[in-house]
């Protein structure tokens, strides 16, 4: 196996009623990276930093197995950075500040030593750079897996649709499938989105779970119930870097695989949204992931049988 | 067994963006009712209606397997009537017209023959009732379920937990836990929720699911995707109803018994919202059942074996 993820590299400061944070490693490969090395080592990371990146956030993601070759360093530009607040329900959140910078100009380049990759996870990034690094790679992968959001649904649909038509997974949550298919209900708008393209879709619900559909199949993930949510961000890159990690350690994408997949990114979502950042995801140990993954399993199972045999 | 429910029986008036009803049967005994004889046939029910109260109603339910002996008819006075349109989330709605008719004054008289209890529901009513019900049973029955609403804790709060603290199960939703408890995370919500006397809390989430907690255990229900969720009126009733059918049917109320219950009850539920008001409930064949619960435990089941045993 080998596992290419793409995605944003970035500082984020984030308030939540429980507190505020000043700039901390953030991003969607960076959340994708930390989870995926829990199943897999040398996660290869494609990506771009500014001079004011700090060389420590890169060495800590070395040592935890992701492969920073491909993490381009622009030394006279500035890091990308993100800034939001939270409300009071932790599902909702307001964008406070944007600042591109680096990935104004962002041209994905894949060294060389990555492009032999056989699943390949496509963080929320501009659909058009999605497709450029699908096309840049001399081989298909095993398995595209590709999230994205209502910003490039709101300004480069076509774009979007283009890239959706060339992935096997797409990673969306519950309004965007409602915004991208035009269906309220959600069994409606699987249908219309895997007809796009992806044999596969998971509508992300946030404290409500996760839904994965293919054609004749639907699967139910629940969030755990937690005390306290203490900070969402990076909950869905953590739980899109889970799972396909767990999917490139078995290389197994059979349906059964995959509800195995979701669970382990359930869990690990789970444990990103206990403190700010990277912090908890940073210094899991594999006995916690594994308590985790029992508390999902006692949480949804039920023994039941049903008289006549179906 | 014996299983005794207590509610409304009543007409209801429903909108949805799907079209509307002229008053149809409906009432909170009257789903608890219908589902509850999926599993135990003579389900004692106490209510009232007016004499503008069909006949052929009364008869259907007796057909189900409804006990309609404690169903007092008042001639002369009219049965109680909602109104009310869904919101296109079919999550929310509004009420357009509450008239209690014989409601206003309604002291549920407990017929000698229903007295002798080892099940009893609760259905949504002012909590004040609700405990008279139970005081006027002489012995306690072996489980003691209850519904209530947001209007009961806006109006009578002090009555409600002084109800509360007599019941096993309380069963109320998501906005409901929040309010009761004054806390928004819902684990938090069941932990101050059961100090106030309940062994168990049922927490529905509508779309999204429903939660048991007792005391040391969570076991979360998903809802199945439903294609269209056309009328959810009755949905939570026919929930319970099913919900404590099915315990009184086993006479096991262990919490891995409950488990079975709520995806019984969820699976019935799951009927109530693909027609307007009962017509779904009322005609359901035992195999249909069956074969939606076995929809839920496709829905949710995975297997995954964990390295350490835990």
């Amino acid at each position: 196996m080998s596992l290419l993820a793409i995605g944003t590299v970035a500082f984020d400061a984030i308030e939540t009623p429980f507190g505020k944070t000043d700039k901390i490693l953030g991003g969607a490969a960076t959340y994708i990276g930390l989870a995926a090395t829990r199943f897999v080592k040398n996660v290869n990371v494609v990506s771009v930093v500014g001079g004011d990146f700090p060389e420590s956030y890169l060495t800590m993601m070395q040592n935890r197995g992701i492969n920073t070759d491909g993490i381009e360093i622009k030394k006279d530009e500035k890091t990308f950075f993100w800034s939001g607040r939270y409300h009071n329900d932790m599902n909702t959140r307001d964008t406070l500040d944007t600042q591109l910078n680096v990935l104004e100009s962002f041209k994905p380049i894949v060294p060389e030593s990555y492009k032999d990759c056989e699943f390949l996870m496509l963080g929320n990034l501009d659909p058009e750079i999605q497709k450029q690094v699908i096309e840049s790679l001399p081989n298909r992968p095993k398995l595209i897996v590709a999230d994205t959001m209502n910003f490039w649904m709101d300004i480069k649909l076509e774009a979007l649709k283009e890239t959706i038509k060339l992935v096997d997974v797409l990673s969306i949550n519950d309004e965007e499938a409602r915004q991208l298919s035009g269906e309220y209900s959600l069994v409606r708008a699987a249908q219309k989105i895997m007809a796009m393209g992806p044999k596969y879709l998971i509508i992300k619900k946030g404290e409500h779970g996760a839904l994965l559909f293919n054609q004749n199949e639907v699967f139910f993930a629940p969030a755990l119930p937690l005390e306290e949510v203490f900070d969402p961000t990076g909950a869905g890159d953590t739980f899109a870097g889970g799972f396909i990690g767990y999917l490139a350690q078995s290389k197994d994408i059979s349906f059964g695989n995959m509800k195995r997949a979701i669970i382990f990114g359930s869990a690990l979502a789970s444990f990103t949204v206990e403190k700010f950042g990277t912090e908890r995801i940073e210094s899991l140990t594999e006995e916690e992931i594994d308590v985790r993954v029992k508390q999902f399993v006692d949480l949804v199972q039920f023994d039941i049988e049903l008289e006549n045999s179906l």
